[in-house]
């Protein structure tokens, strides 16, 4: 495939329009949405609205006037194509991990007498993190498994199940609704990590029979750096799960300030404290680049980008890279991963040449496409760069430089 | 006192030039900065920055290129002089009721054996929902006592008190010396809120032998509605501690991506998520309002400004509204109540004509001296508007109408 046959696949994509909807420097081919989004175009406008005619102008007033105390839910609404979910089982919430804390130990707590947390060795290291943190503090124990021992493990002792959907290095994921049947069987509950779904491939969490779910707003989801996170509870567990993280934004009256909390009818009450408005401000601007996108069509263009920088890589590069990613595209997220010796040095040349990806230990170069930006031009220009730098050895001119600097 | 006379007291006033850091809207007396601080001018341009030029522009790289990992701690050093901290016991984080669940959690468990938490009745609420959520989460027992009955409560059963520095609604403060020494005593340790305190009166947590505290970055410190909050950690304090929202932020080498939760030496250790970088943005911009600021001007013009308000109303309003914070300025913190059976239709038409207060049932109204931006003469034509109001029963009319709308 040359960059002409690339062109008219763009062409012909549904999708192509999307990519007004950011603002992406020139002359560079991101390739990390997955690790933070590019910044949509409506996000400086939506920052200034909010701080100065907002903030600014109406002070106290804004959290009636502009509705602020309702965008925790209000945004959170816009994930519900996105995930496959109502808009009444999403909270827009904290960070990613405080969100998992949250979920882990209240669904831990609605299993009494069950001592067991199933995760996945070499899950998404927060996970696993707040994971053994919780575990401590109840006196649970955390099992962290291989992926394939994990059904067979999970069984009466088992409390809750916490797993990342699509893995953060290879992009395999798990059959969601394989895993769900399992737990469901057992007694146990699941809580999905999304970070690398959401926003990335096609999600319908109410099919899989998904109870409970968490997820990352500034990859796929294009929230800004840190941005907030979301989760999802089950229209059927809300009642029955207990926020561990009682605050007054989760308070079925917050404003009549009483001394004891009742939580609030829904999934608001999985708030705790006050949330930046700022930060939700960026955030809908990042789930607005999803407005009236098919979620099919963009499982299918993130498919055939990947697919074809698979095939332009091992065209181009030969045995000099190793694919470590599913091959078949049907069972891997929207990143795929190559593995070189020299991985760290490679992308750092990748990078000074304008190619965006990442690197993860120990020797794994990880490229994200993000379907409502990436193009298959830059699929196939970024192959004809990384060919050129492994035949030129110009990460090993750059390593050379970089080891004369520090010496 | 006249308004000339109040314009003199402007004139002489040391931190009269503070004011220019800040957006106010033209013609409005805000008296609320004690609930959402007012903007500082310099806060869109931090913004726009932040988005801009380095979301926007360097992606991925902005997290080493703008040092973005390094924020949390590096603008909560600028607190260091507001607080009377070192630099390396501070640290922004999540919202004020996780980061009260964090320290509360994590000072229960440094005292293993013992039961008890204690705070107060009628404390800010979201204080007591934490701290509810987590006795039960542990099997702990939480004390809600009137002031007074707090340092005889404490005992060897106590593991934390709890308590917010100045009261929400009267503005009364601790003494948090005599807290302090109470349940070093007893063997207990103390988490002061300094939501109300912060940036509004002076604080020396070293010299008052405070180990550990939590605050709101969007009241006093100007940080955004929904700023990201602030804790304190004493250095004695920081290795003993173990935060129970483990997450990759507070590891010792985020990015090893290893299975093993091993906190950081240090502050860092009480990081959990990626914090939200825009919202840090706009705490940074918050902060420097303070900059090169002498605490203990700040905390006389306070008292000047609060002190002003309370004679001119009680002047001017004669019976009809009653105070309902201490008399003395010494004792209190840069907020006053005032007690009127229609209060809430009093502040609606305090409101209605300029006048941004806030109201607390039962019945208070609540009036907020913020002593970078508030001047004397504002204080003046509140209590002139306030005295007219009364005077006219204006508020009696307002209500009228509103009723006339509902029907």
């Amino acid at each position: 495939m040359t960059l002409d046959d690339a062109r008219q696949l763009d062409e012909s994509d549904p999708l192509a329009f999307a990519r007004a909807r950011f603002r992406l420097p020139e002359g560079v081919v991101y390739l990390d949405g997955n690790s933070l989004g590019a910044m949509p175009a409506g996000a400086p406008a939506a920052l200034a609205e909010t701080a100065e005619r907002q903030w600014g102008d109406d002070l106290i007033a804004s959290w009636n006037k502009h509705e602020w105390i309702d965008w925790p839910t209000k945004i959170a609404a816009k994930l519900s194509p996105v995930v496959g979910a109502s808009p009444s089982e999403l909270l827009i919430a904290d960070s990613t991990s405080v969100c998992l804390f949250k979920l882990l130990a209240a669904a831990a707590r609605a299993r009494p007498g069950r001592r067991t947390i199933i995760s996945q060795k070499r899950n998404f290291p927060t996970d696993l993190y707040v994971a053994q943190g919780l575990a401590e503090m109840l006196g649970l124990e955390l099992k962290a498994l291989d992926p394939d021992e994990i059904i067979p493990a999970i069984d009466s002792d088992t409390a809750v199940v916490t797993l990342t959907h699509v893995d953060y290095r290879s992009a395999a994921f798990y059959d969601m609704r394989a895993v769900n049947e399992a737990a469901r069987t057992a007694g146990a509950l699941v809580i999905w990590d999304l970070s690398h779904s959401a926003g990335a491939i096609e999600l319908d969490l109410h099919s899989a029979g998904s109870e409970l779910a968490i997820g990352c707003g500034y990859k796929y989801l294009n929230g800004g750096p840190g941005a907030p996170a979301f989760l999802y509870v089950a229209q059927s567990m809300q009642e029955e799960l207990q926020n561990p993280l009682q605050g007054w934004m989760g308070h079925a009256d917050p404003f009549a300030f009483v001394d004891d909390y009742r939580p609030v009818a829904g999934i608001g009450r999985f708030l705790t404290g006050t949330p930046s408005v700022l930060a939700l401000a960026a955030l809908d601007a990042g789930l607005a680049t999803f407005d009236g996108i098919a979620m099919h069509q963009l499982a299918a263009k993130s498919r055939s980008l990947s697919q074809l920088f698979v095939s332009q890589v091992e065209d181009r590069c030969g045995d000099e890279t190793l694919l470590a990613s599913p091959r078949d595209p049907m069972q891997r997220g929207s990143h795929v991963v190559f593995a070189h010796s020299e991985g760290y040095a490679v992308m750092q040349a990748l990078i000074a040449r304008g190619v965006i990806g990442d690197f993860r230990a120990p020797n794994l170069m990880r490229f994200g496409f993000a379907p409502l930006y990436n193009s298959h031009s830059e699929v196939v220009r970024a192959a004809e760069i990384l060919a050129d730098i492994l035949a030129t050895r110009e990460w090993d001119q750059l390593r050379f430089k970089q080891r004369a600097k520090v010496t």
